[in-house]
């Protein structure tokens, strides 16, 4: 028997249609039927998690609890956070809906390749709360940060006019400043860029960028759901 | 107030994805907050629709009536079903639910453009149920189906192997096979294609096809949500 997932999202509604589609494809599926059972709670009224945490808005872990309940009413056993802000806040979530979650920050990190030296693409919120950093330490892998004026420029891709959030997908604005700003970490020495916002992947298609890796948190995390949830994982190979 | 949205998906859960995507791309929004609660069941146990209209397997309907008491109990207020051959039952599930929902088939037939001769792509349960034909019939527009050799190709490009459902995404022989159907097609006089399987849309990402316009009914359909649950619907001009 699989579990049925449980996925909190709306934070933001894109990045959990993307987590979605992560969870099919990663699903090694030959019918509709292969596939596990999803119950989603896409709920965007849920307040900004960088807002809070940088103390411009409300919390916004009662909301996320709300939504945890109503999916644990209608039968979710396994839970999930597509946005690598909310994680921060996983342990604690965890507890109080005593229900497991994947933890999607150590999934992360758990996917960076040996070796890497990171450059670390986050909102702000992410990045002040320092929970990938930690992570990061605790392996012992080396990574490095936009400076703060290249971190403006992050958030505006993210929440500015031409943004993911603004205008629902990849801008060519957007764009532009995030290749710019990867192309100054890897100046600095990066190797790998993680996309630690759900949004980001939108602006990085590629699976490579200026002779860096790119590690999109979603698929690692997808594949671990899939695991713990008791479906059966694409082999890695076998991804066009 | 908004109305919460309830989805009754995994039918397959690739289009419920992209129906979600939809949702999104088709709300008027600048911030996360202006999108609209969704809650999603991805069932994907749901047994196979066509193969219950052609007696080749069980009945989907119970399953599908679990899956919407679960999203009713979770708050959801205003109903769909991202899968066309699943909506040739939706005025009875409507009623079993006594919730409103929004008809894929119509909102599809209505937005057919005035003057098409319609190319009718879809499972053979969605054809044989004969649903789609019916309302084009009511609205006096004009349609064309594939021959049998035909549709037996449309089933491979969604079931087979190399199709939709099996590999979770476009394979080059499904693309291949769908764009043959559809130049015979409009031999025949259709003028726009209508996919009436939420699987296809994946195998023509064009809006145009060999001069055929395409319709999509998961766009329609997601407008017609958006539009019903109170959110605010994007300008058609303004979606790049």
């Amino acid at each position: 028997m699989t579990r049925t997932v449980g996925v909190i999202g709306g934070m933001g509604p894109l990045a959990t249609q993307a987590f979605m589609r992560a969870l099919v494809q990663e699903t090694d599926a030959s019918t509709d039927q292969d596939h596990l059972h999803v119950l989603v709670d896409s709920d965007p009224s849920i307040p900004d998690r960088t807002a809070f945490i940088t103390g411009a808005g409300p919390d916004p872990r009662p909301a996320i609890l709300a939504a945890g309940r109503r999916l644990q009413i209608a039968g979710a056993e396994l839970f999930v956070m597509p946005c690598n802000t909310a994680n921060v806040w996983v342990d604690e979530i965890q507890e109080r809906l005593a229900m497991p979650f994947v933890d999607w920050i150590q999934t992360a990190v758990d996917s960076v390749p040996p070796g890497s030296v990171v450059g670390l693409l986050a909102t702000s919120g992410t990045i002040r709360a320092g929970h990938f950093q930690r992570r990061l330490d605790e392996k012992g892998i080396a990574w490095r940060t936009p400076p703060e004026r290249d971190q403006d420029k992050v958030m505006t891709a993210i929440y500015g006019p031409g943004g993911v959030k603004t205008i629902g997908r990849a801008g060519p604005s957007a764009r532009g400043a995030i290749q710019a700003i990867s192309r100054r970490l890897r100046e600095q020495g990066a190797t790998s860029l993680l996309l630690a916002c759900t949004e980001l992947p939108f602006l990085v298609p590629e699976v490579e960028l200026d002779g860096m890796v790119v590690i999109d948190p979603a698929v690692a995390t997808a594949r671990r759901v899939i695991w713990q949830a008791g479906g059966t994982v694409r082999r890695q190979d076998s991804v066009a």
